[in-house]
């Protein structure tokens, strides 16, 4: 067998699985910025014809499945394992939303990283031999996520510049055993990384040292730097997380800038949308990944990319108790040939 | 390669990891009950010296993380993996309790399956080549549940007899490549299931049906019953959903009543503690397995054992909005032979 551990913490996979299909669903103010065009679907209603924005949550993720299981022409049954999670408490829009799928569920809980955990589980399920056909889901929701985290919409609480604004949405993509790619070729789980940041504000600033330390530790595991990649997308990091993190790359010597691209601002366009710092949530670089970023690497537009989400691992109970922020970040590489 | 996938949905493991050491840690209460020799701490103070409930569980992760690789003669740098989850919102007791470890980590949400859950996710990655050593570990505390997910302590809320006593606890389980045993065989994933229970105080009728679908597909897919089994432990059904789950498979003409015991029934003394229906919680199955179970199993007391820890998918606020209770159960195989 290959050698499948490499350095300190990156993964190879020995027989890469293949995108059999993917899929992304958003909503009305994700449909009016820049990506618009790489959607499978925008719902101008929030509440998807649901009665409350948890449901319409867990309906955006079964849409997302449905498409996706549609685009790979396969049926649940076809699925054997899903891996998923989402930012709600107990995770509840991913298991409600995949409730009568019949498929066998890893639920997992990696804040706004969830995408790259999910689609890093699934591939190494699938090259490990352990499922033929594997789903990756998560989702996020503007409305259930502020008056979870933050205040009720009714409050109409001012944000700071810092902040970001979560993206409604939810992508779907199936990994498969056999394809014609693009391919997952290789994964670096993160660690947790707290630097102390304390300001719920201002998760950027939280997150950039966990996609630092997870990004440097990609790159010395493979012997590379950006350069090798067409593109190195972070997940959520907006525009103040995003200036840190080539900061930390720039005071190393390695130009990150000119191939680093974040989720949370390829969503939405700051100028005219008003989110502040960019997007956010789990629903972010899944969206960003199914639509944009996938679509892209069909279109031969990238070759190699290197998709790497980015989570603040905290709650408001852990906020209001005065501790700081861990953050963690995964990273997934992806790759048009093996 | 053998043939790692079997039936419907188990998994069998090419090179079945083995347990390189485990440890649990436990409250007061479960230090009064019937597996009180079993822990390998007993924290008088449910604080256990901390400032807050929250603080007190993640102080619980990092202790019986810290005993089992004391117990496995490991050191953190050794571990590749860490599979972790628990039940407060955004599951922050375990990525707290995990913050300083430096161990790429994927964070879990299976609710009080979610001890199965890591430990079927961290066999696969042993057995698939990505680590050398996982850990697998999940924590619950009485007072942190309480608060977060019924009323108050200080309310003094009356409680139903179908309802279960979250146990103050956490277990920790490290798989290594090589080793002579206890062995993890099999993996059989679960999948939702929802009989349209809406009583969030009555858990264990919730979850039956879940860990019903789970055990009759392994047993079909393995071709055996339960007969071929020492045990076959169910996660934290307690005493309604263990009546249930016994009648499901009695009324299939299969005796399970007579192989089968549950977590939930054996860490409390139902008659002298005052738990109602049993206890409950990641830390309940955790506690028993990384205890009483695999000490049980070195011993020479059992054999092969069905480890089938069972989650209630629910939240307070699905729980408000009128919802049933998807449920859900990942069976594990663990074995003193290969």
């Amino acid at each position: 067998m290959a050698q499948k551990r490499i350095g300190k913490q990156t993964l190879a996979l020995q027989d890469p699985p293949s995108f059999a299909g993917h899929a992304c669903i958003v909503g009305k103010k994700e449909g009016e910025g820049p990506l618009r065009d790489s959607f499978d679907f925008i719902n101008a209603d929030s509440f998807l014809g649901e009665s409350t924005w948890e449901k319409a949550e867990s309906a955006l993720v079964r849409n997302a499945v449905s498409m996706a299981l549609a685009k790979s022409a396969l049926s649940p049954t076809d699925v054997n394992l899903v891996f998923c999670g989402d930012l709600l408490n107990q995770c509840t829009a991913t298991s409600f939303g995949m409730r009568d799928s019949n498929i066998p569920m890893f639920g997992l809980y990696g804040a706004c990283s969830t995408m790259s955990e999910s689609l890093a589980l699934a591939a190494l399920a699938v090259d490990g031999g352990f499922a033929d056909n594997a789903l990756a889901v998560t989702s996020s929701h503007f409305c259930s996520a502020e008056r979870q985290f933050r205040l009720p919409l009714e409050y109409g609480g001012q944000r700071p510049p810092s902040s970001q604004w979560t993206v409604t949405g939810s992508g779907a993509a199936v990994l498969s055993a056999n394809g014609p790619g693009p391919y997952v070729t290789h994964v670096t789980p993160g660690r947790i990384v707290d630097n102390g940041v304390t300001d719920a504000n201002n998760m950027g600033a939280a997150m950039a040292p966990a996609a630092y330390d997870t990004l440097k530790a990609h790159f010395e595991d493979m012997s590379q730097g950006p350069d090798a990649y067409d593109l190195v997308v972070t997940g959520d990091l907006g525009a103040v997380g995003s200036d840190i993190l080539r900061e930390f790359f720039a005071a190393d010597g390695v130009d990150l800038a000119s191939k680093h691209q974040d989720c949370g601002l390829l969503i939405f366009d700051r100028k005219t949308q008003d989110v502040h710092s960019g997007g956010s949530g789990c629903g972010c670089a899944a969206s960003v990944l199914c639509g944009y970023l996938l679509n892209g690497m069909r279109e031969g537009r990238w070759n190699r990319i290197l998709f790497a989400a980015t989570g603040a691992l905290l709650s408001p109970t852990t906020t209001m108790q005065g501790e700081s922020i861990p953050s963690i970040c995964c990273a997934v590489t992806i790759c048009n040939t093996k």
